[in-house]
């Protein structure tokens, strides 16, 4: 109860005060929502932006509708994009997803099958016609380099490029109104400091999803890389996980 | 027909050598017509990408298909995409299209209401995800930074900078599996060179569509600034348009 009430007022005080807009990917997986959670702590009034790029299973969609109003963002938006069509992901097609694949082959870095061609590089370009839309000129990702360290656009090369591209792509910033920024918050940090700082700002991870193979329910299997990457991290933050699993 | 037979020839020439492939974003419109023919006079073999941002209006979508198709490209794909949802625009929203809106006010060029936020960055990030799933690394755009000196994502400026990030943001490129590259071979051209180029290398016109505000059949309304610009570049050209107006 504490938690919840610290976080309400939280929001409630941002959208007294007027302060500026964001716009913040929203998932459905512990990465985004913490970031969201804070930027509303660093005062921002946020925008929840959620792309249904064909992921296979809609409990994600619903994680993502949770955290979203858990948080009270000014508004949630939920744009549709069929990436299945253009497949080439794990993720996105009917190839079997990859239980427990290995991070590294000998001492170099492998992507795992799960990678998504492209996939930030859009989030991000949908966030900026947003934010130009609103007339707000900050984007946050939940974008991690520790437990993805193979995603090359989870990396601040990435970020760092794709903010100079959105000032040079826009009205908005051509017309100097203002220049865009792309906050990662969660960049750098562990899956572990990521669960203890939202936790510690009261967030409930119960509302999140992360598995990429969940049963008919739901419910997570446990056993994916993105299941492991979760337990491992509330392991590392000697927290429980309050997700149920198979 | 000697026109029509001189393209036919190019297209399977190029399936046949297994020339490179590229991936060719195509509106229906002349300059992306045009694009895609040169990317086919250099020898590559094109995938066509339509996306269906919330148009307006079909018949962009049908004068796709008939380019698509009277290039024969590799693969023609149509992606869904409702930037209607976002707002913003004259083109995707409710807004009235204006009619012969100022270029300038003043010594200044003014981005007129047609300008969709972040429309190119989104169109070229869903053409990168397309090109990394088919493994070819040449991605070819009409922008036209002569007749819509306003549209900040017409610039030689953005299309090296979405180059940049290009080869930051995906699998291929970070593997060091190729450079992509992004075309704009139309950028400098004025729409009369653009006509003349591609009348002499066997383009028919009367496939393309131009018009933002047409009719329920899908006339063109010879007014917006769209056909305005057209109806100019086939003056320059000094050619007859094909397409009839109402």
């Amino acid at each position: 109860m504490t938690r919840q009430s610290s976080l309400s007022k939280i929001a409630d005080t941002d959208a007294n005060t007027g302060a500026a807009g964001a716009v913040v990917l929203l998932s459905g997986g512990i990465d985004s929502y913490t970031t969201a959670a804070l930027a509303h702590e660093k005062g921002f009034r946020c925008y929840g932006l959620t792309v249904m790029y064909g992921q296979r299973h809609s409990c994600e969609i619903d994680a993502a509708r949770r955290v979203a109003a858990s948080l009270k963002v000014v508004e949630h938006k939920i744009i549709e994009l069929d990436l299945r069509s253009l497949g080439g992901s794990a993720l996105t097609s009917d190839e079997p997803v990859p239980k427990m694949s290995p991070s590294y082959s000998g001492t170099k870095p492998v992507i795992p099958p799960t990678y998504v061609p492209a996939r930030n590089t859009i989030l991000l370009s949908l966030a900026l016609a947003w934010a130009e839309v609103l007339g707000v000129f900050d984007i946050f990702i939940g974008a991690n380099a520790v437990d993805y360290s193979g995603y090359p656009d989870c990396r601040a090369e990435f970020i760092g490029s794709f903010e100079g591209l959105a000032n040079v792509a826009t009205k908005a910033a051509v017309e100097g109104k203002g220049r865009f920024r792309i906050h990662a918050p969660v960049l750098y940090m562990t899956k572990g400091d990521i669960i203890k700082q939202g936790v510690k700002i009261g967030l409930d991870y119960s509302l999140t999803h992360s598995c990429y193979d969940p049963d008919e329910q739901g419910r997570p299997c446990g056993q994916c890389d993105s299941c492991l990457i979760r337990l491992k991290g509330f392991d590392e933050a000697h927290l429980h996980d309050p997700v149920e699993y198979l």
